[in-house]
């Protein structure tokens, strides 16, 4: 689980539209390096660039056996991002309840006279 | 809505704690720049530049009325974000299920010798 602050890297690690893609390829179930990298015109080693940024932020994890690496997501990686993000659609949502409340409290027959 | 190519901005606008804290502070609701300028340790441009960024990103929404701006939240602007993230975990929840057939059919006794 990220911190408040790691959301920062998670949040810029996201803001990159390869490493979006990256993570819905993904999606599909885990993947090796080089096979990631094949539809993108970049180096190898730009794509393990954007895997470290990845895994630093909790996003995937890889795995080395033998001589190949395999990344997969994960998913509690994404799990604070969501909730904050969340946490605020909520919160207006709230608001708005609350508002409604205090209009119908001030002005009772608002309601009244709309249902004539 | 934000198109794909957007998420960028507004992923990026997420990644700065002062910004997180600043839609935090408008989940409340509406704002004036100046109310929102003052738990701050910084210059009310250096706030304003970082409402822009998140108007510019379609998270919040400003109203200028005489001298007087005052921001709220946009919670349309964190839909696709929300949506992106969501898709992920979904992904991955499919390939477990996925994976849990596969291994079902193939290995059809396993789930027998557990219920000894």
């Amino acid at each position: 689980m990220l911190k408040y602050s790691e959301m920062d890297g998670a949040f810029k690690a996201l803001a990159e539209p390869t490493r979006r893609s990256i993570l819905e390829r993904l999606g599909a179930g885990p993947a090796t390096v080089s096979s990631l990298a094949e539809p993108f015109d970049m180096t190898i080693a730009a794509v393990i660039q954007h895997l470290q940024v990845l895994e630093g932020c909790g996003l995937i994890r890889t795995e080395k056996l033998g001589r190949v690496r395999t990344c997969q997501l994960e998913p509690a990686g994404f799990d604070p991002l969501a909730s904050w993000i969340e946490a605020r659609r909520m919160q207006v949502e709230r608001n708005l309840d609350r508002l409604g409340r205090v209009l119908n409290e001030k002005y009772p027959s608002r309601q009244a006279k709309r249902k004539k």
